[in-house]
């Protein structure tokens, strides 16, 4: 079965104030060694589907962007959206162009473009994985096996196993409080919904059919077309695909990941992940991030828990507790 | 009476890394409106005694700073120290210069370069009060009145009235705990050892001689010369003026200052005294310095009781509680 790598980079995140802003939003990044987010995250879809399979789906405003971080990149297959839309119309959008190409019957394999994700070689086995479950017609999401209990995530609930490593989905549940996420922990049961895919093109295309009516309807008018209007576009439902498609499908499944994973939404995330830079000193501190672009020692005497961040525009010195607010003090600053 | 103010800026402290620095120490820099620690001492000191009677103590590293800064200084009245000592010998030898061009019954208004004075006015009615003390032979020291429980000072026990607002000393303290702190605030017969004075020339030599033999006759040796060699100097005890003499002194009196000070001993003390610099944006944040010379904006959330300090070199970010520790850090630094 043919495979499509479809990465969605559409977002205009700016929780990584000051480094991310709106013209630079994380994806573009390059937080980890190897390359920026996009890079990243391009290699593990090309080591299972080519790089001429790889489709990036983004904001027409990132168009010179995404073309000077993956010069080999197809230009067919790169989609702009002329404004922003939630991940069902973007996934939507992406199948519907492959069907239009004659790729019904191929595979997706969807995935952010701003995850960290290791080891690579682990999300191959996984991926493979997924896509063998795709190729029975399942919607596959891939779990994160939860190793603290987590408030910021989405869970899942597995059900009965489908296939050696796939099982069916129980439920989708919204990100829970700290008691209730505690308890599926302990459960065992329960999964991170990391918003990476596997499916049949034609059987995606059939679930949006079934139930977003208007979405399909909203698709088939662009047809097939890389560059729509803004028109058109923006008269497309924004819903994410969990709750427009797989809370609602009969065949969704998930396969726990052997890999570790992070959205490294905002800077402890990226501590987490081993992100820093620049030459630091610590005294009296822990889980503290310094990232420093400018080429600055940076000093850090007797507080935890804080992120320090030093670029030629700005120095961001936070808390974690913070992290969640940076995104509307920064949208208020720029 | 005729007046000499004489400044000691001999310091070489860092406590104010990464702003301050060996080359460049707090009485050099400019944390204040109005011009740097120096400049604001001998402008205090000169309302007093006129600029041609201002004298300055320093390292003789720190020449051309003193001249930059105080253009209109003599250099007659430049004492350059090859070597550092403590404040008896500057003040000792300060003392001797004086005697041997003919000053031996002027008074002497002696002030460390680098504290916070508020406001000019009340300084100027203090010191007026202390001179007239000095005249009639009692060797003066200025005493703060506590407004909390200080550790980080001297204090000084007043005995009985000497004459109109001038006490005699029944004790001086060394650093309190804070028990015995607060004990002294609610006293209320306690001050702080600011480490300004005022007595006649002729009255502090024949107190060094009584008290200090060693530094006088080291004194006598250096014979006036206002930039003795470092043998010399070198062989001077290094000792307080406050330990060697005053605490042993018949003589001694203090006069409770009517203005505002600070030895802005460090970066929360420099908070205190009302210093910052640079754009900044606080969240969640109570007590906060923001010291930026680069221009750039500075956002702080979540974090209270702390000083961000960025420079061209270096990000400085301290918890208060560490600020003692930054003397240690910046020497390592450097």
């Amino acid at each position: 079965m043919k495979v499509f790598g479809v990465i969605m980079a559409g977002g205009r995140g700016t929780r990584f104030w000051p480094l991310s802003t709106v013209k630079m939003p994380k994806q573009f990044l390059g937080l980890l060694p190897g390359g920026t987010m996009l890079q990243l995250t391009a290699d593990r879809l090309a080591a299972l589907c080519g790089r001429k399979n790889v489709m990036v789906v983004t904001g027409v405003e990132y168009r010179d962007l995404v073309l000077r971080q993956l010069p080999w990149l197809s230009p067919d297959n790169l989609l702009l959206e002329p404004v922003a839309r939630n991940t069902a119309p973007c996934i939507g959008w992406a199948a519907a162009v492959l069907n239009d190409r004659g790729h019904g019957e191929s595979a997706m394999l969807v995935a952010p473009s701003d995850h960290w994700v290791e080891p690579a070689r682990e999300f191959e086995n996984t991926a493979t994985l997924a896509l063998r479950a795709a190729e029975k017609g399942l919607l596959v999401t891939m779990g994160i096996p939860p190793d603290s209990p987590a408030t910021g995530y989405g869970y899942i609930r597995k059900g009965s196993e489908l296939l050696p490593g796939v099982y069916g989905v129980d439920s989708f549940q919204e990100k829970p409080d700290a008691t209730t996420a505690g308890k599926y922990l302990e459960d065992g049961g329960y999964f991170w919904n990391a918003g990476i895919f596997a499916w049949r093109v034609s059987e995606i295309l059939a679930a949006i059919a079934l139930h977003m009516p208007e979405l399909s309807e909203g698709l088939k008018q662009l047809g097939g077309c890389s560059e729509p209007g803004v028109d058109r576009f923006s008269m497309l439902p924004s819903e994410s695909v969990d709750v427009g498609v797989m809370e609602k499908a009969g065949n969704a499944a998930v396969v726990p990941a052997s890999f570790r994973w992070s959205d490294i939404g905002d800077w402890p995330g990226a501590r987490d992940a081993g992100v820093s830079r620049g030459e630091a000193v610590m005294e009296d501190s822990e889980n503290v991030l310094v990232y420093d672009t400018t080429g600055r020692l940076t000093v850090v005497m007797g507080l935890s828990n804080v992120s320090v961040v030093c670029t030629e525009n700005a120095t961001l010195v936070m808390a974690d507790s913070c992290a969640q607010k940076l995104r509307k003090l920064s949208d208020r600053l720029q």
